[in-house]
């Protein structure tokens, strides 16, 4: 058990971020929750496709939801295409149309707009990939051995 | 739960193998374990650390260990830094003197010799890196989502 990520996602957020997550793995990507690519900001699903490429998925349970997030702006530049994900009862209409869409509940999704890409500069991906790796690696090894996280290991 | 990993570690390379990921824990290094940088190569310990540099860690349990080993000239041109992780039973003159050497068991290590370093091109850690980071997350969601690895998720 990986404490700190429940199996059973909790808000509808996690719900969404769940249902993301397997498309995005029936697409071959490679996926991280809650992923932070720089202090301040932190992305509800950040990807890893196969060939390298970037994408970061917002979750929104709610016109409120959105409405009150003041950060999305600063993930654009953090990955090669951005997608927000709702369920059937959101407002679509209040998303920005430049953006992708998704469709999603806790046990699946499916892309409803695929958005234009924007290529990230080498040395961002090579930055991202990085912390991706390392966030990834040692969440794993916090589920798999936590006395490795206790400080007293010797 | 994560399956093929146990929490548990059953077979002596997997001890030390969790005893050398507890040490490069405390150095801030990302580790996996049983990781494949490529078709028919299968590392017991990679490691990333903060700054991007890959090291790599055979663990051997037994001077039979270490001599039915035909790979591990493969794994070299894999990381910067290239380590045996041993007990205190074994014997050490076997290892080259060239790379580095680490004292494991099941609860931890030391690093008894520091190697020099062979930088790895940009491209291959690129590409390592990359490879890394899938199969780190993708680990982690087989962990907390099993079902999204089912193949009947809609």
């Amino acid at each position: 058990m990986i404490s700190n990520m429940p199996h059973i996602p909790g808000t509808a957020g996690q719900k969404l971020a769940r249902g993301v997550g397997r498309l995005l793995r029936m697409m071959d990507h490679a996926i991280l929750t809650e992923f932070t690519p720089i202090r301040g900001l932190r992305v509800d699903v950040i990807s890893l496709a196969p060939g390298g490429d970037i994408w970061i998925v917002e979750c929104k349970s709610s016109r409120t939801d959105f409405s009150c997030d003041r950060k999305w702006h600063g993930y654009l530049e953090w990955c090669d295409r951005y997608f927000w994900a709702v369920d059937s009862a959101f407002p679509q209409e209040l998303l920005p149309v430049e953006h992708g869409l998704i469709l999603a509940d806790a046990h699946g999704a499916e892309i409803l707009r695929m958005p234009p890409e924007t290529r990230l500069a080498g040395a961002r991906r090579s930055r991202i990939t990085r912390s991706f790796a390392r966030a990834a690696a040692i969440r794993l090894q916090a589920g798999l051995d936590p006395q490795a996280f206790s400080g007293a290991v010797f």
